[in-house]
């Protein structure tokens, strides 16, 4: 760890994205993804599923007002995940329990989307329910409608499957975005005032617990950044020690002993600062693995980020889709074990991949590593965008790497995998987070240190800072080319990323290559050339994957390709790319020569080498797939 | 359909095993399987899942003799499928429904098994659980413990999901085994006495209902060739009949419609003529459809006989693994859709093999294709044997072709596939089943029409019948000779099946080839000899079968293969065949030569040619894997 070298204080002002691959993604979220996200939140969208979040906040302001009228509410079951029409009375909570943190993740997108593109309607709509979550805040600070419309005097006894403080989290950072969008200080103070009493309430006099489901670790280190309150960082640091801490506290919660996984799936089952593995439910894993890179950083606590490294270690060489996607299996949402990688029945959900790319920004700001950006790059030009349709009016939750359709109506093991992207879902965590993380792209692009500044994606973009304001020209995604425009306001190093997937490239300046970055002593304004040459490469998995043995994916820069049946027929396994291929690139899509293996007819039959015809295979970028029709598709594809 | 062919009544009168193959298996069933299975019953193997078999026999017995004295017995609920110490009073029913079935298949296994080898001590073992059965019968003859110790009067009230009628099938079966072994009949009126009950109780003008879980048709037919009463043969028609009519039956005695599913998973979906799809639970599937067979060849039924091929072809050509394995997925024990085979998820129970040996018998006695006899064989030496260990003391429920231990242990989607046999299952379906299907093997070598006897299994034999005597001496497994010595009694045709895997044989007198048989004349007393030339073979599944394109399964004669970790160390998947090996075939075993691709280390890494080392690659019988340690094993590599 050598985060001596980042400033704690970033002296980046504004980074304004201009760039011709995201300019259109960022205008489908701004125009259609979040506008479509404020009709599903109050469940306007027909034939999609009920999200309940609106109505619940409207509930628990009522909850509010009868209690300030000294009305005494009536209370109901919190005995459950989910809540729905039929297993509810109607004026109880419906959804599942952290239902509230769908609006928090729509309006920090809106945030992010106004610090880029002021929009006053948008803004009047956030705020138009940023007035419906504040009168549902109790006098305490507390803020969870489960708790409040069905039962106030059972707050904070279920932090193990219960999502107060998640939705907590959620809340924290939609404030900071709002905030830092609009100046609008109503929503960051009912935060704060939620904060306030979870310090109070989870401390070594008090409560001993930390949350189910990670997050407001990860949101107290940053409300502590927008507000200077210590308190918020010491509860941060407060929740990573307790856990996984001897006698649990969920035993102790629940008043029974767990038996067998002993917390794996809360990543709770040892300390944090002992962990060496990504265990457990994976978006819950990144989340807590983020928040644990934050406090090793503001602590400089060598022994808590060795875990981090260990974990990502773990992640980056043996737990990881080509994708960027990240928990394998359905079974808890989760991590596999080591190289189980099955590409049919992939889980990669949208938003553990989104929470891998807090991750790894969080290290790229604790140790100099091209890495982290490298899989924060693999992660969102593939995962993290396939999970919206072109028109973002329809979401992947589950990102598998080979799909028959067949397979996932009929077969209860692929029912998580669905061949086109859904409208919306009752457990809609994906869709508004893809929203947020996409709104805020600029915050990925640069880390700093005192003396140096580090571009870590190429996404076009107009910065401006202390050191010097950057314009970056990027026509990256296209043709690896890249121009950046410096504007020196006092000396320092620029160091730009290589990106792992380049073999070759130049750059203008002279330069010195370290840990994966080329560092460019700027000492006057000036302009600097920079080309990653862009091939189209066939990628070998390692060969402990079984399911890719004999079989390569097909990459252009950081972005996978995979085959469809739209294009290229049914029985997409029949298709095998020649050893040295005629690749050519056009329009985003790729074409080769092949072969497909002419179908048999025999169940079984005498080994004969098989017939094959030559063809031509086309090949689209993964995060496209599904665009069109239900289709099979596969990302690998026979050598 | 040419079921005219068939005679009606056997004019086979005793077929006597003496096998160098099958002696040790069977053997190994009557000394060990058989006793051991004699106090798994009773629950008295240490550390075993608890059968409670007997028991509640001896609960059941204590009813009828209360209701004897008048004295009204207690009830308890009958809602559930699985009733444990847990969750039901200790003087109510345990077990899964249909527990007592597996006494009914173990006194049918010691029928076989008498039959062939008497044993007056484990005649009186199986009397003394006769003794205990008989005492359960309520006055009326029903008899199923569950409904007798918990609820008399909710009998039949739930033939979807309980299993009177399945356990009243296994009753029949068993009796009629004893009976032949032994010529008591106390077991045999006590079965005719709950038969009598059903045939009163399900008819046109009574419950038009039909047994949830199929084999009281095939068990009725049984009773009708065992007793001549034509009223069991016109039951079992009756509920094929009666199957799958609108309104369904099941949704009228649930109250309710079904939504979805429309009863697939018990064949129910619609009438079984019409079926021509093999659906849902496989069990269920090939019990039904063999007892579909029975009723279409004693009603001359052509329009249920052509249902009848159009699922045995779907299953042939579609959905049978290469060792004989059907119902491919856990998700209700059932057939998938076609050319759904993975290797590592597979379910292919043991008994759904068993069940298909039923159906295939029945499908040659119905017509002459030896493809019913090379199915019979497939399953028989491969998943069949498969599911006991080498001593008789453990067994597989589920039969994968490739497994990886830790997958099993940490992935929920393959907690069903045990990388080692178990000592007993709760659910203790298979085992007893297994020592009823090898004991009673001597019923599936022949055929015979009114001028022809049909040789379909190749296992040394001593058989008498009206038209001759014939001695198989048989070193088939070995080298695929065999050589019958026939006396006879009045001329007739003798039928020798060239087995599907053949591609060359010699036999020793005149023939004549029709659907896959060699005709025979027999005029005199002769020894016939034939050699089935028995290479080892590379064999190709069909490429619509995902998983195992580019790969090849190696077999000799009907025995599959496979390799163990024990012989080729860890990551099989490694291994790859040369195009032409040079096979050894020593002791059982074959070895060949082949590579061993160079494990990599990187997750990703640019395409090259992989490095293979030569090795020796080592097979063994698929039905040997896993009788030494818990390791790998694949029955698919790759070419």
């Amino acid at each position: 760890m050598n985060s001596k070298n980042f400033s704690k204080h970033s002296e980046i002002n504004t980074v304004k994205i201009d760039d011709t691959f995201w300019n259109k993604v960022f205008e489908t979220v701004r125009k259609d993804v979040i506008p479509y996200q404020y009709l599903a939140l109050q469940d306007k969208i027909d034939n999609a599923e009920k999200s309940y979040c609106i109505e619940n906040f409207i509930k628990a302001g009522k909850v509010c007002e009868d209690i300030r009228k000294g009305i005494e509410p009536a209370t109901y079951p919190v005995d459950r995940w989910q809540y729905d029409e039929n297993n509810s009375d109607k004026n109880a909570f419906h959804g599942w329990v952290f239902q509230d943190s769908d609006v928090y993740k729509w309006i920090e997108a809106v945030g992010y989307s106004l610090q880029n593109h002021p929009d006053k309607e948008l803004e009047n709509k956030a705020n138009e329910y940023i007035d419906i979550i504040c009168e549902a805040q109790l006098e305490s600070g507390y803020l969870d409608t489960l708790y409040i419309i069905n039962d106030r005097n059972k707050v904070f006894s279920n932090l193990k499957d219960h999502h107060e403080l998640y939705c907590f989290g959620h809340l924290a950072e939609g404030a900071i975005s709002f905030y830092n969008a609009t100046g609008n200080r109503k929503l960051l103070d009912t935060a704060c005032r939620f904060a306030d009493l979870i310090c109070r309430t989870f401390c070594e006099d008090k409560i001993k617990g930390y949350p189910g489901h990670e997050i407001a670790e990860m949101a107290l280190v940053k409300l502590y950044e927008a507000t200077g309150k210590k308190e918020y960082l010491r509860t941060a640091k407060f929740f990573i020690e307790e856990r996984g801490k001897k006698p649990y506290y969920f035993d102790m919660e629940r008043g029974k002993e767990t038996v067998n996984d002993n917390y794996h799936y809360n990543q709770a089952h040892i300390e944090p600062k002992y962990q060496t593995e990504a265990v457990g439910h994976a978006v819950r894993g990144v989340y807590l693995y983020a928040a644990m890179a934050d406090i090793a950083k503001a602590y400089n606590d060598a022994e808590l980020f060795n875990a981090c490294k260990s974990i990502w270690d773990n992640i980056e060489n043996k737990k990881i889709y080509i994708t960027g996607g990240i928990g394998v299996t359905v079974d808890g949402e989760a991590f596999s074990f080591d190289y189980d990688l099955p590409n049919d029945l992939a889980y990669a959900e949208t938003c553990a991949s989104i929470g891998l790319i807090f991750f790894a920004r969080r290290m790229a700001e604790c140790e100099i590593n091209s890495h982290y950006a490298d899989v924060m790059e693999r992660a969102l030009y593939n995962t993290v965008l396939s999970g919206m349709a072109e028109d973002g009016k329809s979401f992947f939750y589950v990102n598998p790497l080979e799909v028959l359709p067949i397979a996932s109506k009929v077969d209860s093991r692929k029912k998580h995998i669905k061949p086109v992207r859904q409208k919306w879902f009752s457990c809609a965590c994906c869709p508004p987070n893809l929203a947020r993380l996409i709104s805020s792209i600029n915050e990925y692009i640069f880390t700093e240190s005192d003396s140096t500044i580090y571009v870590n994606q190429y996404i076009g973009n107009h910065m401006t800072s202390d050191k010097a304001d950057i314009h970056i020209k990027s026509s990256y995604i296209d043709n690896g080319k890249v121009s950046l425009s410096v504007k020196v306001n006092k000396p320092f190093v620029l160091a730009l990323r290589i990106p792992g997937w380049c073999d070759q490239y130049n750059i203008s300046e002279n330069y010195k290559i370290e840990n994966g970055y080329a560092f460019i002593a700027i000492k006057e304004s000036c302009t600097i050339n920079a080309e990653f040459v862009t091939e189209i490469k066939m990628i070998k998995c390692s060969n402990k994957v079984r399911a890719n043995i004999g079989k390569v994916a097909v990459t252009r820069g950081p972005i996978v390709y995979c085959i469809e049946e739209a294009d290229n027929g049914k029985n997409l396994q029949l298709l095998k790319l020649s050893n040295k291929p005629n690749f050519i690139y056009k329009d985003g899509n790729i074409s080769a020569d092949g072969f497909r293996e002419q179908e048999d007819s025999a169940l079984y039959s005498n080994y004969t080498s098989p017939n094959f015809e030559e063809c031509n295979i086309k090949f689209i970028p993964y995060y496209q797939w599904g665009n069109r029709t239900e289709n099979e598709m596969s990302v690998y594809i026979r050598i």
